[in-house]
Formats: structure tokens, sequence, C-alpha cells
């Protein structure tokens, strides 16, 4: 068998899960579909806004391709800033917080999906991510700093599981600066 | 906003996915993209035949409802003997060993999509299975013990990350007998 159906791309990457999501899941069911369904639908509008697609969904986690590192990192702080805000109506043990990895590179599309490399270590940057919180890898940083004005926390090389070597990576803490995109109006 | 449009039923569960999959992406993307791709192939058509339907898949892993144990079991089986001839064609450090686990209980289901305590338990039973090995829940053993000849190895209560109760767990080690399916002519 060969791979005659696989093209290779440049993609930026966005993986995101709920921190606790499977013990909330174990603790009230019902309650907790109820939110990440509303949460969902919500990350699922931000990604469509900021041109992302979607490629991937299991449970409470969502990976998604975005053609630049610019929209993937406002698509994030869009996200942030309105679950946080949707978080405040819930009691602290109900809470569902995300987080976010951002990460650039060099994919295999292969019909819908997409695999490789850079689409796993999205998924480690992302547990690298405070809850509520989102997290880049180098790369995204190097593209994306001079373009949006972020307070940047630079977290060194990260021993990431499966991938040789370290990978240097990039805090942003959401809610620490108003981001301007075109389709918000709220900001300009 | 309420889950009008949820509903509640008993499935069974079962949950796949590759050990050592993300050092082999990072180690070789595009062979293991092919072996991947030839596997989950194989995997896709015998779920299908057992009547079971994919609900989730990410990467290089699987999640599948089936109307009863015994159908599910008998698809894990069938998964692992295929896949052990198709990785002897193949170099030690290309092989791809899937892990699987099978649970039994009350999901939400909404739309295709199902969730709940029940299918996180599953991958976690996955991941308490040797790589080529199957994992199963007490309530899984209980309902095929009869059906099936097989071996069960009991592994006792297992402490399953975020769920509160020890998960009592049973190893299935595949190779050990053949299983008779209707739909399978090579045994009768």
């Amino acid at each position: 068998m060969e791979l005659t159906d696989v093209k290779r791309k440049l993609a930026v990457i966005l993986a995101a899960d709920a921190e606790g999501y499977t013990w909330l899941m174990h603790e009230a069911e019902e309650p907790t579909l109820q939110t990440l369904t509303e949460y969902r639908e919500i990350i699922n509008g931000l990604i469509a806004r900021h041109d992302g697609r979607i490629f991937g969904t299991a449970g409470d986690s969502v990976v998604a391709e975005f053609g630049g590192a610019v929209e993937a990192v406002r698509c994030a702080l869009s996200i942030q800033e309105e679950l946080a805000v949707h978080n405040m109506e819930l009691s602290d043990d109900c809470k569902l917080r995300f987080r976010v990895g951002i990460n650039v590179g060099d994919v295999m599309a292969k019909g819908d999906d997409l695999f490789g490399d850079a689409i796993n270590v999205a998924a480690r940057l992302e547990e690298l991510a405070e809850p509520g919180g989102i997290c880049v890898s180098a790369s995204v940083f190097e593209q994306v700093k001079h373009k949006i004005s972020l307070s940047f926390e630079d977290i060194g090389p990260q021993a990431v599981k499966n991938v040789a070597e370290p990978v240097p990576a990039f805090r942003i803490v959401p809610g620490s600066v108003s981001v301007a995109t075109p389709a918000e109006t709220r900001s300009a």
C-alpha cells in the first residue's frame, strides 16, 4: 500500500480539552454534559468565525486547523474570554475550564483528516497550559509576537512525552489584554 | 438550556488505541501513517462486521458502541488476531500494537454522539490492557464468561484516574483460543 492520497502541508493546529472533565462526568453526568454541550457550541462557533476547521473531537477534546497563527491565537483568546464569563455563572465544582495548545508544523492531510507529529505536539502543549489558559510553541510565538499585543511567559524548553527534543513553549494569560479582530466589533 | 435531545441507554463501549503511536509518529511519520491507515481499515471493517458503530476517532484512537458484550469481545479478539498477523510482517520498531478496553454502562446519547462516565471507564480499561491485549470490566466479564470460551485473568479492582471507586477488571490474552462467529467461516 502506498500513501498516494496523502498530501503534506503547513498547518496551525489548535488542541483544546477541559481540565477535570472525566472527574466531573463521573460526579454529575447530566449537568456536565449540559455545560459541555453549551461550551462546545461556543468553541465551535468561535473556531468557525476565525476561519478554523475542526478535524477531530472526542468527548471534551477538540482539534482544529487554522490557516495562520494569528487567527488561531485570537480564536483561543476569544474562547477563553467567553468561557470565563460563562464559568462565573457556575459554582466552583461545576466549572469547566478548557486548556488550549497551539502549534505550527508540517502535517499529512488524508481526506479531511490530518496526521503527524505536529498534532501530537499541539496536544502536549495543551497539557502544559493552565486551566483557562493557552500554551503555544516557540514557532507560534515568533509568528504572532509583533502582531498581537499580548504578554507571553517564556516557560523554556519543555520535555514532552514521546517527543525526542524538548519543545520551547510560551504561556499566554487570557484576559491580560483585549484583542481586536475584524469580526468582533466590541473593540477596534 | 435543557438537555431535551439527550436519551439515556445501556451500551457496550469498546475503546482502542495504539501503544507508542505518538513516538512512532515522531520517529517516522509517513510509514506510521501508512500502517495506521491499513490497521484502521481492518479495525473499521471488523467493527462493522460485528454490528458495532464508531462514534469517535482521533489519530490512533477509536471508540465504538455495540449492542451486546459478546459481539464486542468477539470483535476485539478478531482485531487483535488480525493485527498480530500484520505486525509479523513489520520490523519491531514499526509494529503498531493496539490496546482494547471494553465496558458496559448507561450512557447519554445526543445525536450520533455518546457521553458519560462509562465511556471514560472504557478508555481507562484500554490503558490497563497489554499492547496487543484486551481488558474488560467485571460487568463485561459476567456477560460473556459462559458464552465465549476464553481465559480471563482477574487483575482485581483497579484504581482508575478520575473515577472514585476502583474498577474490577479482567484481562484477556488474545490468541489463547479460537473464537467462532457466524460471520467468520474459518471456524464453525
